[in-house]
């Protein structure tokens, strides 16, 4: 890969490779020797980046989390550097700053309450402890919007004279990134601490996906999907819908019996989890027609019927992720949104559908599993460890006044 | 005000007054005739917005919160409209309605959270109802997103081939514009909910400010305050300043005695409100010196002091956001955001540090204000929401005995 000599804004203007592929007309999509070796390379990127996955998934809750951060770092590193120009950069000393002091104030805002929270939980033995970190949860909105508001007016007092047009854009993409990348890590993160298993299961069907859409658009491949991305196939599509879907089921039936991927944690120690995972890990059994061969009965969990739907959703809404993603490329004219997996792109173009996944199996966790362990223990536990005495009287005293009231207003 | 043959982009490229006001060199900013008609025209549409604020104060909450809609409404088209261009849009069929499908959807968000919670406590008495309202409540993030979702989907499908960098560009715009307008409102309604109090103060200080640095500046103007705004000064500035805090501490004690604008309102009544109104609005007495002409002593609410926050906040900061706007509207040269208010411009040129000091205001009312009430009130929240009847009589039953239980095992 050759480099810019300015050393900033690479990615931009390079002959585009998926252009040339299409002039080739209509036989097979991609010329063959490249494509052996592209998918050599691909592969072995893949499955060193499983391994590690794996690893960091053993090593539990808090990997998982730095791992979010890392890769989110990136991700915003890349798409910074994206629409930088640098002769205009050049003349704008310290705006680089600002949009990192702006990822940090929102790296702050996302990650301190919650960490804030989880540590509260950690420390509540310690009474200094727990009123310090008691008060940074109160202030810490105030803070960070006093933070952002310390970039806000420097942004303004840095606008210069003809640089305006620049400057907004730059500040507008700064915003759209942040919100972008932090909105999607902050579900994960959620995810994480909901039980390993609500983002472990997501995150592999999207790569499921995409593995099985590569494979089966390699051998099976002949019908162009969609105008934005000429390598995909309705064959790769269709093949790894199915795949996808199948193997949310049997994965769900796998994850769904480790309490370390089921349980979830409530603050921030990295020991051994032990939990009654709850009536959606508890299998149903149904049992088989008679002339079935080994298994008399099949045992099923609960949440394997969910599960089905973060397949479908994986397989059929999330790559618009990766169209969206394409789309953007072709928009600004650039390949790859970085250099820094050998096969892959940058970093952004393995997450684009992860993002949009992540995002949608929160929501629906929060939607349709969470409502039914909302139970009366989980926020007795809640009022307890997270009130103080005076606090926990003051809310007796008025769930008593509001059941009273509605006593009295009853016919 | 002429009108563009096309009849949907109106304001760009059209000669900037600022600019011509400004190659006039030195003297007085703005030239002496045109300078006493334009400040008539603003006056009188200044008395009649106030006017009609006064009334809509009067007539409560619900009302007010109307009014925050329909600005919202009207600034989101004038921004909408201000970075379109006509040969594009012609060849995008729908791609408008797709911007205002993402509004509705950004107001089923940001409102129907809280509305619902408001309507819970509304409806109590009926059972049925209270029950199809919390079940609209549990799903209304997931149908908010699968609303994003077939936006977004239908976005993406809506890509044309040459108009990828302009398509990309109007849902960066949109995106941009629908948080900065739903963040600030959705800020103004709760402020709204707490007290009208904590909306009313802030917006009158802002108004207040800006009367007053225009009335200084008219008369003692002479030093240019900031190239942004060339018809800002820092006689206005500074002058302006003085007088909001000045204003912000009599103010405080005038709003604070009116139980109407003090208490907060749990549902959608818009009856009259009786409360305690809590130790804020509780006069402190301090004694005057004796030679002091007319009173013994000063009746001060404390209430007041944190008033002196906002108001410096209203006449430092808040400017910025008028800074910003002007800023922006220079880097894409138009001069107003729309024309529907004569003599100020659009609905967003009056809006600008009217949505900063929103958000500070809800962030210093929940840091500082609420700060005891927040955790047991968001507790209490929960309960009444996510909870049956029975499953919070079980919880109240339950909280009594460990309380007890506590008070038993204390020495």
């Amino acid at each position: 890969m050759q480099s810019n000599p300015s050393g900033r804004v690479r990615h931009r203007k390079r002959p585009s490779e998926a252009d040339a592929t299409k002039a080739n007309g209509g036989q097979m999509l991609v010329d063959d020797q490249n494509k052996y070796k592209k998918m050599r390379i691909r592969t072995l990127s893949s499955v060193w980046m499983i391994g590690g996955f794996v690893l960091i998934i053993y090593m539990g809750h808090l990997y998982i989390w730095a791992m979010v951060v890392v890769i989110q770092f990136f991700m915003t590193k890349e798409l910074f550097n994206l629409l930088r120009k640098v002769n205009e950069d050049r003349q704008l000393p310290g705006f680089r700053i600002l949009n990192w002091f702006f990822f940090f104030t929102a790296m702050l805002f996302t990650y301190g309450r919650f960490l804030s929270r989880q540590l509260v939980n950690t420390v509540t033995s310690d009474k200094l402890l727990y009123r310090t970190v008691s008060g940074l949860i109160k202030y810490q909105m105030f803070i960070c919007y006093l933070l952002y508001i310390i970039g806000f007016v420097w942004f303004i007092l840095s606008l210069k004279k003809k640089m305006y047009k620049y400057q907004f854009g730059q500040y507008a993409w700064t915003h759209m990134i942040l919100l972008l990348v932090f909105a999607q890590s902050s579900f994960t993160v959620a995810n994480i601490y909901e039980g390993i298993f609500w983002f472990l299961l997501p995150a592999s069907l999207i790569v499921i996906n995409d593995i099985a859409a590569y494979f089966f658009g390699f051998f099976f491949g002949r019908t162009p999907l969609i105008k934005l991305s000429p390598k995909k196939t309705w064959e790769g599509f269709i093949g790894a819908s199915v795949a996808t879907i199948l193997s949310a089921f049997l994965l769900a039936n796998l994850m769904g019996r480790f309490p370390w991927l089921t349980c979830p944690r409530k603050d921030l120690s990295t020991g051994w989890l032990h939990c009654d995972p709850g009536p959606m890990f508890k299998p149903d059994y149904y049992s088989l027609p008679q002339w079935f061969p080994f298994w008399k009965d099949l045992e099923i969990l609960p949440v394997q019927w969910h599960a089905l739907a973060l397949g479908l959703f994986a397989s059929i809404i999330a790559p618009f992720g990766g169209f969206f993603a394409s789309g953007f490329k072709r928009a600004f004219k650039f390949k790859d949104f970085g250099d820094s997996i050998p096969g892959h792109g940058g970093i952004t173009d393995r997450m684009d559908c992860q993002m949009v996944m992540a995002v949608f199996a929160y929501i629906y966790h929060q939607s349709f599993i969470m409502q039914q362990d909302l139970s009366v223990d989980m926020i007795l536990d809640q009022i307890l460890r997270s009130l103080t005495y005076e606090e926990q009287h003051i809310l007796y005293t008025q769930l008593g006044s509001v059941l009273r009231e509605r006593l009295v207003g009853q016919p």
